[in-house]
């Protein structure tokens, strides 16, 4: 079974990721993007800034999913797999960016993964209070410093690309303590399994 | 205006290309994949056969021909634009590797290119007997070590892939004589300009 974790950053997906790999040690851990070899290469390629093209970067991306599709997500598909990321992440910042409308996303995201979408999605939502307040703790980086509009239109654009996708969708309330949130996604997991 | 010469290998591209230059020493000379800085990183993990998956080496062309029509074809359109490949290659290739079928292939190179596809398309065609031959006078790299056979499907589809895209098509006979073949082709692109 293949899950995968969402969420804009301060939700607490790194966190919860790790308390999961406690509760799951036998389950595969992995990411998009960068969950390859020739992954990481792309994601510097990505991150550096080195496309001036959001065609070209959205391709980019595509490339990574379609060689982690095929080395770890179809190679591992009996076993537990969770993924930092996944399509549900490409659909909703290309949508956002305005890149592509996300009909022709969700088609070339399933052209991309052969059809092999994860089968859970987990959504870490913050609301705008907690999320203003998190993020006034920390220093912020590039894609922070486009402000809370822009990250909560992220926040939602993943839960309509996760249902958009066809993927059984769980929108989990951020705000709630670290354990609670765990506790509530490895029931859920386990109820699936 | 934007051209572009292909022809699979023995075809005598490069020989063409390289006459063109000395033709049209005003024109903007260029190539896919690798037309660009990031491109020729793009290349390199392409050609070295560093993704294992058939799409996403599709995606990576892709990212590169977008990230090459922004960065060469579109800021020179107003010049003679001379192309070593191009979108048509990426449909042939593709196609003939059963990567997808040629409607989807066309539209994703659509995609990437934002509809600026080439005006022109110049193709230089070798009869079997020809391709025959000039393969016994050389070498044999890993793309001719597929045969005979695989080089005459890629060339009949470099032709299909042309109109599937809409190009104006020019099939040059490329066992002219070197001179004869850069005549026509200087001819063709003069009266078209």
């Amino acid at each position: 079974m293949y899950v995968t974790i969402e969420g804009i950053d301060t939700a607490g997906k790194s966190t919860q990721i790790e308390a999961l790999r406690q509760l799951f040690p036998d389950a595969v851990f992995t990411k998009e993007p960068g969950g390859t070899g020739i992954g990481q290469t792309i994601r510097s390629m990505i991150l550096n800034g080195e496309l001036e093209n959001k065609h070209a970067e959205m391709f980019m991306f595509l490339a990574d999913r379609a060689e982690h599709t095929h080395q770890v997500i179809v190679p591992n598909i009996d076993s537990l797999i969770i993924s930092d990321r996944s399509c549900v992440s490409g659909v909703a910042y290309a949508t956002v960016q305005h890149v592509c409308d996300m009909n022709t996303l969700v088609q070339l995201n399933r052209l991309a993964t052969d059809n092999h979408l994860p089968h859970h999605v987990f959504i870490l939502r913050l609301t705008p209070e907690e999320l203003t307040y998190r993020l006034s703790q920390k220093e912020h980086d590039a894609i922070e410093a486009r402000g809370i509009d822009y990250l909560l239109s992220i926040q939602d654009a993943l839960i309509a690309s996760a249902h958009a996708l066809g993927i059984n969708t769980h929108v989990i309330d951020a705000s709630q303590s670290i354990d609670t949130i765990t506790l509530e996604i490895a029931n859920l997991i386990k109820g699936a399994l």
